[in-house]
């Protein structure tokens, strides 16, 4: 009962920071149909929406997320149809997150597996609670994680990403950290403390430029090296006559802070 | 006389496990046309053999593998033809070992160097004794590791492979792990527990499960992002059709333990 | 006074290995249009001497380099035209290390910050003292390190990358050894010790063989795999009818040192 009646993903603006959170505890905010739909509707909303600067996505609960509703999979064995439009809804939102002209940090407590791990490697940023832990289990129950790998070898190396695909086994947040999966390690009682510095850090910036930057960004990772520096050498020609560039240039010799005008 | 009557390659399969081993230690196990060849036929014979679920590549006596046979080489210093083939072969090994529809896990004692270490590289998993060592010294006798890069590259990142191939130098077995060329080092006494550890935790996945992932996982990542989603949403839509996936997943949400078909 | 009669760019030569030195130590030895262009022309005359082995990129003062020179940037803000050949042109002398037959190795004190940390990112090897520090801070000023993600993002993970170019902030030289961004860290006072080691290991190497592993190693990792290997093998079994590749391999089965002939 509590739980129908709250939003699946709750959402907290503050200071240029959107909290979204998975609010699904009771169900290890198992990424359902209903998760993805409202999860994408949320993304799409902040996607133009020019207060927010940074998203911080989070989770309540002990489990950040357990990946798909097994239950939901299990009613529609027979439908390929609906079991393909459930990955494409996942992955559009994966790509969602990579898209959105905003820089968004995961905030990991508790466990992230299967595309629970995917949410966290498809982020820019994740900062984990020491005990928070992560795998790629689908191959235990007959279902290798095609899609959350993805996003994970995008992260962490091959050797590395193979062990966590081909075991399924969790790997703790130190580990995680060290293959690069997360940025950073705190202990679970600063969590917050420390999610919301890195937050404020970055949402003190210039949001065109984190704009220009995080597109430009995911764009050149895709091309060779050359036609890279062709496209990221316009971008910060163009970059340059922004007003931002040319305010923050500006206070920057004249030793003052910087005044942002563009969203 | 001894060493001829054996095979170039050992083979041992026990429990959905099968180890191959080079067998050719007085020769520092290197890589002539005839032990790529025999390597390359056993890898064939693997591929379509149902009992196998994961292979080990080890190797007989204090040397992992010492890359191509020098004194075959010299003997064909004339031929570019036989040059091109000797490489044409050793690149069809490598690339028979990642498009295996079974996991392959190098169990690496002693010195792996130039195409001995492309093999490390080219498995997918590996897992070394603490006194293993790794080098591409190509640099040293005139001839670049050339084809041992494309391995290399693709597992560790670019400074620390352009070290390793600029200098030829010998590489530890920790440092190989915190370059992520293996997974795991263990004490040399437990290498033989720690490797079939790895393997029988592997065995004991679905057969049909570990050839959709692995397949997979090499194709998806050369492909742009967006390209990336599209094939492996589709991959795990047809995954979910597969009597694996829905016994596996029947078995979880019953809580019981799967019971594989497919191989 | 001093600075002016100066090259912009010091260059000095020893037993095959080449010192280029940024020497602009009271503008930071920022990268002006004319200090880009006076380290293009010195890699343009490298490129074609055959005396060099090993290119060092040096900086003099306590600062590596600090990226763009912002107030030339600020006299030209009504020039997209000249801001875009300013970027093309930096794009060129990072592309010049990379595309270079010799190996570069950067000897980084003080602080690399933006096209700076592009700098390193960009030479093969990089070591540093210390006390050295590496930021991409570009989005501090409104002008995000677009340009030096591209060398920076093929250096170091994801995460990591990201997390430097939306925060600005400086790493450490332990943690940019950690991230893949510089091979090597040592005390200041061995800075140039280590360094030249280095450089006379690699300038002991034949030129010609230098010259064709560099080339392939970066043409080969943005080919797919299967083509990759067609490539190499063919590189391969090119390098093999080359003097120094035959020298070579009969010094090393005969126990004696290689005499290298080609250049």
């Amino acid at each position: 009962m509590t739980e129908q009646s709250e939003p699946l993903v709750h959402k907290y603006s503050e200071n240029g920071i959107t909290t979204l959170t998975l609010n699904q505890p009771g169900k290890k905010n198992s990424l359902s149909m209903a998760m993805l739909e409202a999860l994408s509707e949320e993304l799409e909303t902040i996607a133009s929406d020019s207060e927010t600067r940074v998203v911080v996505l989070a989770a309540h609960g002990n489990v950040f997320c357990a990946g798909h509703d097994l239950r939901e999979v299990r009613e529609q064995f027979d439908s390929h149809e609906f079991q393909l439009a459930l990955f494409n809804q996942c992955s559009k939102v994966m790509q969602q997150i990579v898209n959105l002209p905003r820089p968004v940090i995961a905030r990991v407590a508790g466990v992230a597996t299967a595309a629970g791990c995917q949410l966290v490697a498809s982020c820019d940023l994740a900062v984990a609670a020491d005990t928070a832990r992560f795998a790629t289990p689908g191959v235990n129950i007959g279902l290798f994680c095609s899609t959350p790998m993805v996003a994970l070898s995008r992260n962490v190396s091959r050797k590395h990403a193979m062990e966590m695909l081909l075991t399924g086994e969790l790997i703790s947040a130190p580990k995680a950290e060290r293959l690069g999966l997360v940025n950073q390690v705190v202990d679970e009682q600063i969590l917050d403390e420390a999610v919301y510095k890195l937050a404020r850090t970055i949402a003190g910036k210039s949001g065109h430029t984190l704009k220009i930057g995080k597109e430009a960004f995911y764009r050149q990772l895709e091309m060779p090296l050359a036609e890279a520096y062709e496209y990221t050498s316009q971008v910060m020609a163009d970059n340059m006559m922004a007003n931002d560039a040319q305010e923050g240039i500006c206070a920057f010799l004249d030793k003052r802070k910087p005044d942002w005008k563009d969203s």
